[in-house]
């Protein structure tokens, strides 16, 4: 595999000497530049970077950054971009002033996507998918992690994890599967609750591990959809797997899910629109990372995440997408951090620190992406010249990512 | 001038037989479309067009659409494009939490601009601002106009419009420039109000009119800025010079502006962030377009306009980007299209109206651009593959102008 030399670096973002696994807290504010440099990618890693005074003479492929900017590329912990059919015209039923109750009276919402991807078949579902992964890498993004949860029975639910599987089989940046039975009650368990639980974990879980589908589990704790209760259980059951925990909650309601996660070391917890004192302190004495999606409520209303009271509390959080056809039909990393900042009360480097290591961390992707370091993958972009980091969210509505590697592979070129 | 044919377009988007000034109230809601259509331009203007059973054999060059879809280019009739210098260190200081009056009093603000763009020599500004048309065009846009307003001295504000009209004669697409000299007041005219507005009418206006440097007047009118009567006076002036109005006001307070402007004839009045039941009856008498700017809430806060009460009133409205270093650093129309329907509940149909037909209007080029018909500009965007529409407001984060043509020559091409 042939060496990529990156000469001129204006600025070389999130480059670590000493690693670390994530940041928290008042340390999310540090982000470690290197002015004027070099990186050096071998065999699809950082082989080496630091002052341009030091840089190796020669490489396989070297680029002239011209003064660009260097960042790790993002890694985007939730997302659902598997999925048969866009949702705009319940987008416009919303504008028309529908409920989202009267919406999902419709046959609208994940159920309206869940009765599209049973009809789909997998090779199309993957065409369509593999789109938007090719369309965030345009947007800078090295590291994803996908749901299932439009499925909604065995059969279905598999067809989605194996296209998740084939992706990672497309392409060189880490595709991280979660399994997420639990997104909705599929219309056919309406008055059977326990019936549709009992499928997950009796007949979906053991075919998905049989079969080495996942990595995670998620569920969507929340009222209308599943309860603490049932999210216990649920997280229960696919450690009993080894799939750890990833879980949407207090999106809307503080239910005690966050608790729940939390007591049973979840991965990561996501959404958390609203956040009570109590589950701050919970947070705290755990391990799990709070994953913050601001594109949700940009699109369909409600509150910012409480980002300025997490951080400031000594928390980490995470930042990511939730790319999906429902809630938010947008892949862009960047614009995300934009909402962080604008919206969340985020500094850009607290937003840059979310989006990228600690991105990693919700992925378990710490020792090898999310930073410029040592033996982490090559896999990053250089900006369009701009004339700071604060820059990046500023300029919400540009397109900053001119050039972006994913390990040390040249994925999207717009000069 | 070859001529140009595009060939297969899924769908021609505001193709008129009957060409219409504007559209208002309900008829915001009727975008007319032609399926399976051609479109041929010739001398740089729309030439014919139809459906693909009546499609010409040849021209200089064809283009096969493969079923995208074909929109008029954007016509973006509120832009500050010309500036000195990013703002995202006064950005910074928003998200601590400073109010804007401690920024404007550590000299943020508008006069942070005007000193920069006071040092800048003339070259070096249109430079930066021939950079920002290019972005523009690659988003779509395809008419803008760009106002004066950070020189606030006489030479500054010559300078800023020189640099309008070099812009103009760098491009195809109409540029129209607005003389903002009411934009702040300067700080050596902090004691001496009379004194800058005396400036403006006796000194600035004269000049402006006699190198021909200025299509449009402007003020703004708001608290702290210029008053309603201070307005009404620059309107006057203007016009004595043959400068029809285009003002912002009624981003903050309702003070009477939308009266001074309707009454005397104004163009636009922009901004409308606040906007009382007396003022709407006032707005119904007159010819005046409301131009709706939803980025500056976005990005700074405060008011979405209230699209709806306008329309619904039977008004119409126009849509516009803002760009500026301090409340919109973005030129992209696609996201002022999705803000519209997601923020200030325009349907789909209604802000496309708005961001081309009524844009065009609100700069006097309704009869040239903001449609597809016969003799009009051949100016317009593919798009990406979309299944409808809805699809280009609801995918927010997406880049969906695939080629982009101005006068019939390609201006932007991202395949």
């Amino acid at each position: 595999m042939p060496s990529l030399l990156i000469r001129n670096i204006g600025t070389l973002v999130q480059a670590e000497t000493a690693p670390r696994p994530f940041v928290a807290g008042a340390a999310m504010q540090e982000l470690p530049v290197l002015e004027n440099a070099y990186l050096l990618a071998e065999a699809g890693r950082i082989a080496a970077f630091g002052p341009m005074a030091q840089c190796p003479e020669r490489a396989d492929e070297v680029v002239d950054a011209a003064g660009r900017m260097l960042f790790p590329s993002w890694c985007d912990s939730h997302t659902h971009l598997v999925f048969a059919a866009s949702r705009e015209a319940e987008f416009v039923d919303r504008i028309k002033g529908l409920s989202y109750e009267e919406i999902a009276r419709r046959g609208g919402g994940i159920l309206n996507s869940a009765r599209r991807l049973r009809e789909t078949p997998q090779e199309e579902l993957l065409q369509s998918a593999y789109g938007r992964l090719l369309e965030i890498q345009g947007f800078g993004s090295g590291a994803v992690e996908i749901k299932s949860g439009y499925g909604l029975d065995v059969e279905s639910e598999l067809k989605m994890l194996r296209v998740i599987r084939k992706l990672q089989s497309l392409t060189d940046m880490p595709v991280r599967a979660t399994f997420l039975g639990a997104h909705a009650l599929p219309p056919e368990y309406r008055d059977n609750r326990e019936g549709y639980i009992r499928l997950i974990i009796d007949e979906m879980l053991p075919r998905i591990a049989a079969e080495g589908l996942a990595d995670y589990i998620d569920a969507f704790c929340e009222k209308g959809f599943f309860t603490v209760g049932e999210t216990a259980r649920l997280i229960e059951a696919g450690a009993r797997y080894g799939l750890k925990a990833k879980v949407h909650t207090n999106q809307f309601n503080c239910l005690g899910g966050i608790q729940a996660c939390v007591e049973r070391g979840a991965l990561s917890v996501d959404h958390l629109e609203v956040v009570n004192d109590e589950e701050v302190e919970v947070l705290k004495r755990g391990n799990t990372m709070p994953t913050l999606l601001p594109s949700a409520p940009f699109f369909i209303g409600g509150h910012y995440q409480p980002a300025r009271r997490l951080i400031d509390a000594g928390l980490p959080v995470a930042l990511a997408t939730d790319y999906n056809p429902g809630t938010t039909p947008s892949g862009r990393m960047q614009f995300v951090l934009s909402l962080a900042c604008i919206k969340c009360r985020m500094t850009p480097e607290e937003a840059i620190n979310a989006a990228t290591l600690n991105g990693a961390r919700a992925m378990e992707l710490e020792n090898t992406h999310g930073s410029v370091a040592i033996g982490k993958a090559a896999s990053f972009f250089l900006t369009r010249p701009i004339p700071s980091v604060a820059y990046l969210p500023y300029a919400f509505g540009a397109d900053l990512v001119e050039q972006a590697f994913i390990n040390g592979k040249r994925v999207a070129d717009k000069r």
